[in-house]
Formats: C-alpha cells, sequence, structure tokens
C-alpha cells in the first residue's frame, strides 16, 4: 500500500463531501503526478483562505473582511434583505446577481426531527437587524421543503410587528422542466398559483 | 459572491478528478465550516505529503523514500515482478494483499490513439531489471483492453530473450456478476477459457 503519509491524506481527503474512498485515492494520485501545476498552487491557496477568511459579524457569509464585501457595499441597497438557510445559498442567490440587497445567513433552518430550535439560529441577530437598520423588505429565500416553510411561518410571526414587505421566493415548475417528470406536489401547487396572461 | 482568494480556492478543487464547479464549491463550503477538524488538518497533511513524496528510482511507486518500502522490502519476494500500467493499479493490487512480490510501474500503456510508443514508457528501465536482478517470473497486470494487449504483446516479445515465466492476469466473467449484464466479448472469453471442474 501507499506511505502512512498518503493513507493519511487519502482518509482526511475521503471525508469531503461527495467524496468516499476510491476518488479520494484517484484525487491524491492525480495531486501527486501533478506536484508543480496542481498540488503546490492548491496548498497555497488554501493556506491563503485558512488564514484570511472570516465569519461576516453583519449578515454570516464567508469573506477576507468582516463586515464582508457585501455588507460594506456601498452601491447595494441597504433597503432589502435576503434571509438565507446557508452560505451555499447566499452564494447561489449571488449567482444569479439579480439581488442587489443585503443577507442574512440562519445558519439552518427550524427541524423537529434534527431538534433544531430558534434558539441555535441567528434569529435574533436578524430581529436586530430589522430594528435598527432601515429596512423596508424582508424577502425569504429558504428552502421549499416542509421544514422551510415552517421556518418562513415562524420568521413572518416574528416580523408582524414591524412595518416591513415580507415576500417569499415564487414555486412552481423550474425552468425548462417536462410535466411528465414533475411530481404532484409541484404541479398542483402551480396550478394553484396559476399566473393570469 | 465569494472573496477572490476563496473563487480561487474553488477554481483549483474543481480541477480535481470527477469534481465540478458545483461540487468544489460545496467542498471548499465545507472546509470553511469545519476549520479546526478538517480544514487545517487536511493543509498539514497536504503539506506533509507534498514536502517528502518521491517517485521510486526502482520501480516507480509513490513514496517517502526512495527506493520505496516495497523495493526495501526484505521478506518480499525479489523473483517475482509485477508489471502494472499506472501507480493506482499498483496500489489496487496492494489492496488485494495476496501478491507478495515486487511491482514495475510503465507509466503508461502504447496507444496507437494516443501516439504513445514504446519509447515514452518506463520499458527500457524494465529490461534492464530483468537482465541485472534475480527475476524468475514477470506477471503482467495490464488493463483488459486492445491497448493493454498490445502492450502485454510487445512486452512479451521483448522479453522472449530471457529465460522466465511470463504470466498475465485471468480474464473471465468478475466476481458476484449477473450472467445477463456482461457484454458478448467477456462471455465469449469466459467460455474459450472454460475450467474443469
Amino acid at each position: 500500500m501507499a506511505g502512512q503519509d498518503i493513507e493519511k491524506l487519502i482518509k482526511l481527503v475521503s471525508k469531503l463531501p461527495s467524496l468516499g474512498s476510491r476518488s479520494a485515492r484517484r484525487i491524491v494520485l492525480h495531486l501527486l503526478k501533478k506536484k508543480e501545476n496542481l498540488f503546490f498552487p492548491l496548498i497555497d491557496a488554501m493556506n491563503q483562505v485558512a488564514e484570511n477568511i472570516k465569519t461576516c459579524e453583519v449578515c454570516g457569509n464567508f469573506d477576507t473582511s468582516s463586515p464582508c464585501s457585501i455588507c460594506s457595499s456601498e452601491i447595494r441597497n441597504n433597503a432589502t434583505l435576503c434571509v438565507v438557510q446557508d452560505v451555499a445559498d447566499l452564494w447561489a442567490m449571488e449567482r444569479v446577481s439579480l439581488f442587489k440587497g443585503k443577507y442574512h445567513v440562519l445558519g439552518g433552518i427550524l427541524s423537529a426531527l434534527d431538534g433544531i430550535t430558534p434558539d441555535d439560529l441567528n434569529i435574533d441577530n436578524l430581529i436586530e437587524r430589522i430594528a435598527s437598520e432601515n429596512i423596508n423588505e424582508v424577502i425569504l429565500a429558504l428552502p421549499a421543503t416542509v421544514d422551510g416553510q415552517i421556518t418562513a411561518h415562524y420568521l413572518l410571526s416574528r416580523l408582524k410587528d414591524f412595518d416591513i414587505k415580507v415576500s417569499t421566493l415564487a414555486q412552481g415548475i423550474p425552468m425548462g422542466a417536462e410535466l411528465d417528470y414533475m411530481d404532484e406536489g409541484t404541479l398542483q401547487l402551480a396550478l394553484n398559483s396559476r399566473k393570469a396572461l
């Protein structure tokens, strides 16, 4: 078998999401073969990120500065706040580059099964931000699951005393989808929320 | 979007085999969330490997020493040499832990399509080893493809002047396989090489 150091590295790589021991082995071999072009640059980039990345104390995003570049941006709209479950969702929204407001990362959603209560989430911070900042619309960009909806309802109840607009992402048939591949729930929902042309 | 450093890291991670930009993003986020338990240990392990790993000058394996631990092992059989295409195949053979001889990594196989000729492979070294070391059997553990067979034939022609046994891995139905999922080539081959019970 490979040396001890290599085995240790393979084991660590196999802990990464979507990788198993076989793909970890392939990745490590690939790195060993491309030492100059990939292995060393990757180590440098990882060091760079590990040393510099902070969690933004305002919104919860990852960035090299805190407040992050989105929170401290002067061209973004301070009045609209998009609430997301996770940094991954924030990045997904940013990839669309349509939303020009600011974000708030909850760090999860309520879940009876996983025992996640409002205290486990970044909700008090959100209420504080809405109370102190000049926010007039909150967009709840939460997952379209039961837990996501429960979280949205809970947030709505916490936000009802504020004079702000609260909205949620539209649900329906995704772009490019074939109707006969859609589940019944989505079809029902799309039918109920049909739009007049 | 995420900061520049993170984007750079995502781009490098997405170059690894079997990963795309989406899984690279997920992996980097996972690392950022598990800084202490995974990110830092991974960087350490990578540094450790990058600094210490050498290519064994005898067989071509990767290890912290050259000659590698297999080549310098005193309990392994010096008389049997297993010829493999790649270090990945060497590791695969070692995982079975049945073979107790030594290895020789070709670094590829002959390929008319990819323009790989005998000069591109570690073949002269192999001949030298057989001429100078006390080897009496060479096992050609090459891929069961056309290119693999061509390489095996070529090696056989180069080895015919030596008084050694040359063998190749058995071909047939893999363990646990259903016959109706097997391709015709494999079935034909398994039938032709049938064994008396």
